[in-house]
């Protein structure tokens, strides 16, 4: 009766602060979409992970709240997705398990490609009110990424219950990414 | 740049050790549920999260590999649900992102309440190729937690991966951890 195993600790590469700014402001969709194809990017040419990137800001001001890219390989972990670091880190950054608790401003999730059922599941337990994603569900299949079971109904859910999901934003940069990975030979973990 | 946050550390509750016998084995699916319903009815009675326990075993010896439990509120960290702890814990301790990598046996997720969208989600990327159920989604649902887009074909997806999925495994006495956690007037935090 004595095999409670060790935590299991969730970080950031060390790459981390020489790529994000974390004082700057993010206004625009567009911008935001920037830093979250850089965490790609980087993850990828760094070798830390997949060509996958995410980052959180509070709506009205563009504040940087957490950043997450795919761990799955790094920290041993499939769970790990871009979006699910950056959902994690942001609650604990916050200090509340739902970025819509009372006295927060409102959320957006930034992810550079469409989340994956589990990621997308995860949007409606974190508490964020805007989804903007880059590049599409078809890049990530092109590539051989197994999205999971998400069909059309399943944003129209997030939809109902308030989620706002706006979809290409940077669509052509955030492919890149991912035919960057590719080309590099990157592994299909989920394959 | 420099606000690179603290790690997020993923522990489970003190009284795991007390609750779980991790030498023992457990052969049959009830044995297993019924470890599953413990771990859920011990997190309402111990307040330590919802009404919600899983845990993952090697489909053949009938070993225990890792358990989880609701730790949203514990935790301050909307992902932790049941099954995603038990998905961590068990890739934590068996050194690989999946749990089908090559030299591991075959590994069952035995979880007392169907699995929201998330979760099933990230049953897909687990690596379990089994996967057992309790309580069911309507159960859930009428205690007020939302469940997610999950569709039947939701379950056929995964099937058609060759994902067994069995369901209404002490199908009764999964739905009294749900009616437990509502009597007490337990925190339906998703809701």
């Amino acid at each position: 009766m004595t095999r409670d195993p060790a935590p299991v600790q969730i970080t950031l590469p060390p790459w981390v602060d020489e790529v994000v700014d974390w004082t700057k402001r993010y206004p625009a969709d567009e911008d935001r979409m920037r830093l979250a194809i850089t965490l790609a990017r980087e993850n990828v040419t760094r070798k830390t992970g997949g060509p996958f990137g995410a980052a959180i800001f509070a709506e009205e001001t563009g504040e940087l709240v957490s950043v997450g890219m795919n761990s799955v390989q790094r920290l041993t972990n499939a769970t790990l997705h871009a979006e699910m670091m950056a959902f994690m880190m942001a609650q604990h950054a916050v200090g509340a398990y739902s970025l819509s608790a009372p006295g927060l401003p409102h959320h957006t999730l930034v992810t550079s490609c469409d989340p994956c059922a589990m990621c997308l599941g995860a949007v409606l337990w974190s508490g964020v009110q805007r989804v903007v994603c880059g590049a599409s569900r078809d890049d990530a299949t092109r590539l051989g990424f197994d999205e999971g079971p998400v069909f059309p109904q399943s944003y129209h859910y997030l939809e109902d219950r308030g989620i706002t999901i706006v979809r290409r934003v940077l669509h052509l940069e955030a492919r890149g990414v991912l035919e960057l990975y590719r080309k590099r030979g990157g592994i299909i973990y989920n394959g």
